[in-house]
């Protein structure tokens, strides 16, 4: 049994019945936070689509809004308010007026957002001669990275969303990244939910002999649209331990991490594996720069990285005021130049000019404008290809970078934004 | 969801290993109700055997202890201490040298035992060809009786234990007599649990459209006995809400009596029963007694009941001072024989008087004793039926008198007792 | 293992699509009785509604027929075709224009009718406060009996319909008279039968330590109506044997009724009951002539059944002249009076008498027929009541006598039967 | 349904408890092999330990045979006999006296060995400060291949044993190559079985699209060992369509193989993998020559194989007169040397001239023989290290290479020959 001496590993699960009323779903996620937090809950597992579910695409598009607006400064202050961590499921990201990302979004009990995983795996059925057309990729941006588990104070929590449940290769990798918890957020349909729903679960749970905690949409959130519900907490055993009933409530459990190391030295599975005779599951995306790299209060978005070396990381610009406008920034953090050592300095100055010859390769511009300002704040040094005519008079850039903030939160990344990190990065690898 | 105005009904069920050691296995208990208790629990189910499970019959019998004994007091100590409502899933309450009732006891907040159900149906294989004989009635008395549901804060209990689970008649008798949740601690062999505990649990709730609450012991009792474990709660609907992990440990559920309602509303499956085609079921022996006769603090043991009239009822000294010692008393309590209206007095020695006569039928005995107090404590009269020579000196009875209480809480009823109530019973049933 | 000497019982459970296109579904059954028949199928169990599902209540009656229907006679053909028995899960029953038993019907390998069970349990919900409505009794007329379990080759089969499931009481009444096999044939809704189907089936056999034979309608039978499907077998332990894919198909499993008598007497539940304590359940409608009584190839509706006697039986016509229209005849199938015995004889016309008595009293009618033929046929004698004008001139009764026969097979009866079958029964009545 | 002009697909998947007594546990296969043919079965399924199941480590290694010995031979004439597939879940494959391959074997129909898989993944489990040691190493050599899903009958099937079931990189890699079928023969222990066999099944068959077909050995082996039993069949929707009962028999169920299209066509997972994020399984060590290679009535044990040109392949012989006796044979069978068009012609001494320098860098001798007979029967050449000395004459090599056969069936490869392949690979890859 837990000591007493430390407080309990208390989660709690929800399960709710998201419709296109952003101000009532809202409601109701506030209502499942403030139930788990009287339950003395230390993190809210919320679905997928915790904040909406359109009556239709273009619905579904308009109602989105980037990490940065109001429905997650909302659930931050929730966060905040109630001491505790959140777990949304799923939040429709705007990428732009075509798309978004089904963002997997925890928060901490700071009201920080600490990590972003964006759906990678997406449902698309086309066959056209039976007249069948379901593109999630027609309006979704899939993720372009498996972020590493994050450290939370109810264990290592490996991230994913609904649809991924059905590929182990990314719960395995999860799973030997480090999670102790791995989460299954859904919106599951309700026929594939009654006959796949829970014996997945079960078995991620067995095979990787974590925690599964898979909160759930339920019912029907409108006329076309009806989910499984049935959200549950499966042990690393496969039982599962806690698990809603019908309609909006929550369920709770403790988590008890010394359970899950009795398992594994039990039947040390990793040891057994066979990795001679299959390939590894690894992230291949896995950047060292997986680890959240934070700016101020905002946490950067791993996506827009293009180059990191021992003490420095370069991105693009979340907030750009020209295209291809990157910060390079130590990843000591310091607000002062004369704080870095001489191979710190060495090596920023280095990938500043990394990144200048990027640029020329890369967007044929003979000139780039490199600027920073020593004022006290963490230290940054803006990079900026120049095209001609590329503002009215020259020194307007100033004004714009006066005004620069690397805006927080995390924002997606558009697909411009992707393939322009894709490009650079070619540019800046070094073997 | 729950309105937070209200205390959540939050209940924990258990999960044990217990031995023959009853110190470790009460250390146990009582760490497992402070789990509970910091879980804002209201009430915590202990599996069946919670007390001890020993090596041999033998040891078994000499183990045991009448409710009266030290046991049940560190139990309503606990509950009292913790504030907390318990489920005893199953107390080996001794009857006599040779026999045990395997007891489920309900004890309230306040300490006080509310409840005693003593497991009906005992597991008995005898095949003397092939050298099998497992008699649970070797050692065990089986109840007589089922307990109407008893009130709870967190809901109307039907009380049953372990093998029980296999009859429907029991806990749809318990449904119609106005259960909430059926219990079912448990102390279940691997084998049959691994077959059959999870379905048996699941189809009960959903036929009977009660919550489910099954604590249960688990693991290696000694080298010759293993339990199943998978002590959980299953909602009406018949989904598993809560579920214990391995070894030691509780799980919490929020019972939802609002749910219950909207289960029987949309399915009204007592309404559709056919008891023009089948024996309707209901408890044979559901004396109108059956409801909790109090006497101070202590719940009379309904089994020595003998004669219930509009106004009174009688039963057997649970301490007697000779066999045959009968305490009659008004159903509604006072202090003072003025205190009765002229029909409960005309009443309450028309029963004397019969239990008179039915002592000289009975017992042919020729004398009997009435004795009374009337010192503004609960009134009640004594009535014993006199042989020759049974007190060295005639008078000595009213020193015995004096000093008698009728003990809380309830005892048992030996087999001696339970057959002079058979026959006491016989003589006084008027119709 | 089955010895290899015995022809294996191997029987097939079947899932389909019914829709309101009754041609389709038969073609759809005898598809599947075929594939039965080429897996060595001694019997075949379809679901309920094998024949049709009507879109509305108005076209579900339009489209009901009587036993003695042609719906009927191509179940009867393709049993003895393919020299297999059949368990249609239920048929629509026309009563009259405005209600339908569901019938579930057995047929030998002969072609021949042995057995009708009219789902007793029906589904009605009225909540008019929230405009809800859903009487199944609207159009349905409930069974009036739990027929005994009838012998099959693969074993005592006890009938049910779907809803059925849901009351423990009627497995276990069937269980106690003597059934190895269970069948509950359905078209569950999909919602309830993904929360219960499956655990409500392998409870059933669990605690009935029968196999449990579910056949199951699946998928969308039209616009309004989806069923859940998963038709399965259930062994006596209570897991799965065997279990259709999605869509229309078969599965099948062998009995093995050795192994029911194992897992009897290893476990004992029904020695182990506690019938001093509940009531015991047994059929109360279950007259001594619950047996089927046959008359030629016919099996006689015991709904019909108004007296019996040590060695006589009087029942309704199902084919009658006049209203009242009884038949008696003695239990001892004879072809000529004169075969009869002097006890028999007495009996026989002891009934007749009877009869007429009641009729006079019951209908208030003065002369009555009585007529038999001595012809070599099955014995049997009518009584009919006479009204002033029945006919038009008094002679013609006897050409009607001359061409009456008991149809083959059994018919429902109307409501108008029931009714006149309660009369008389409570005019016959002797204690 | 199926059509009816198709032979069925109907397979037995087996349960028995193999015990030491060998001879009983061949007259048990004998029977459940019997019966499956009786019940039109095209396929058996025994499982794991189908041939025994010792009662120390050194009796389980007495006991084993070379695939060479009388047990498969038994084996492949009672597939012949009853014209049927047998898969034998695992065999005791003698390796030495220290070691045996836990063997999958899949005989065909005319009683040849096809395929032979060995367990990949062992148990190990050692924790010296607990006493714990648990080593399946101890005396299994692991397998050293995946082979790809063999072609049979029934559908395309990929080759698992017991223990196989936690790694879904095993049954995703085998899915990725064609299987339709996993199979899962085991020996779970009771515990662990009861825990999650039938979940890690079903969403093995979920997460593959897949057919799962899991022998099982159940019951008491011996004092010390007890198995789960539940050997089933799920279809590639996750249900489970046949399952045996308690103790020894079988289930049949039809596979249908357009079921498994229809499945991967409405939701096509296999093109939803993101390999970009994660590496794609596949088989490491899969050699073009994981095709089976046959000489004679033997399948060429792949392990054994060291090099494979466009027309040629060599592997260490079975049977080896000297240490590194390779055999050089044409892809194509032909029996005599002028049937090798040009090309092959050419390929076949540049293969026995690479081996020759390959032996001389490797083994460091001076000096090869290289012979063969141009005799009618399957063309293969030897080629022979020599060292001084090796024969007592040196013609006696030619006694030998006359007697010497590629004995039928494949034997398992020693560890000596499994490093020796290793060796002469390296020295023969030519990139």
């Amino acid at each position: 049994m837990a000591s007493s001496s430390v407080r309990k590993r208390i989660i709690a699960v929800c399960q709710m019945t998201a419709t296109n009323n952003k101000e009532k779903n809202m409601r109701t996620c506030s209502e499942l936070i403030k139930s788990a937090k009287e339950s003395n809950c230390m993190m809210v597992f919320l679905p997928e689509a915790c904040d909406y579910i359109g009556e239709s695409k273009a619905e579904t598009l308009a109602m989105a809004q980037p990490l940065s607006g109001d429905l997650m400064k909302t659930f931050c202050n929730l966060a905040k308010e109630n001491d505790i961590w959140l777990s949304l499921g799923g939040i429709h990201e705007q990428v732009s007026d075509e798309k978004v990302h089904n963002s997997h979004v925890v928060i901490d009990s700071n009201g920080d957002i600490i990590a972003v995983y964006r759906k990678a795996h997406l449902f698309d059925l086309n066959i056209p001669e039976k007249g069948i057309r379901l593109m999630e990729s027609d309006y979704v941006l899939p993720g372009q990275m498996i972020p590493p588990p994050i450290k939370t104070p109810v264990g290592n929590l490996g991230l994913s969303v609904c649809y991924d449940i059905r590929f182990p290769e990314l719960n395995l990798t999860l799973a030997k990244m480090g999670a102790d918890i791995l989460t299954f957020p859904s919106a599951f349909t309700y026929v594939t939910g009654a006959a796949h729903w829970e014996t997945l679960l079960r078995a991620r749970a067995i095979e990787s002999q974590c925690y599964v905690i898979a909160a759930a949409q339920t019912g029907a959130h409108n006329n076309k649209r009806t989910s499984w519900g049935h959200a549950m907490v499966v042990d690393p055993c496969g039982n599962v331990v806690a698990q809603c009933s019908e309609n909006t409530n929550i369920a709770t459990a403790e988590l008890n991490l010394d359970y899950i190391q009795n398992i594994r030295t039990s039947m040390p599975i990793w040891q057994h594996r066979r990795n001679d005779l299959y390939r590894t599951l690894k992230p291949k995306k896995l950047l060292e720069d997986q680890q959240a790299y934070t700016f101020g209060n905002a946490v950067l978005n791993s996506d827009n990285l293009i180059c990191k070396t021992t003490n420095t990381v370069a991105f693009i610009s979340q907030n750009s005021i020209v295209p291809g406008h990157v910060l390079v920034m130590p990843l000591r953090h310091v607000s002062r130049l004369s704080s870095l050592n001489s191979e710190e300095l060495f090596d920023i100055f280095s990938v500043v000019e990394r990144v200048q010859s990027a640029f020329e390769e890369c967007y044929s511009v003979s000139a780039n404008t490199v600027y920073f300002k020593d004022e006290g704040k963490q230290l940054h040094i803006h990079v900026l290809p120049r095209r001609p005519h590329d503002f009215p008079e020259n020194d307007m850039i100033y004004d714009h970078l006066e005004k620069h903030s690397e805006t927080l939160p995390v924002s997606s990344s558009s697909s411009d934004v992707i393939q322009e990190v894709k490009v650079l990065r070619s540019y800046l690898s070094t073997s």
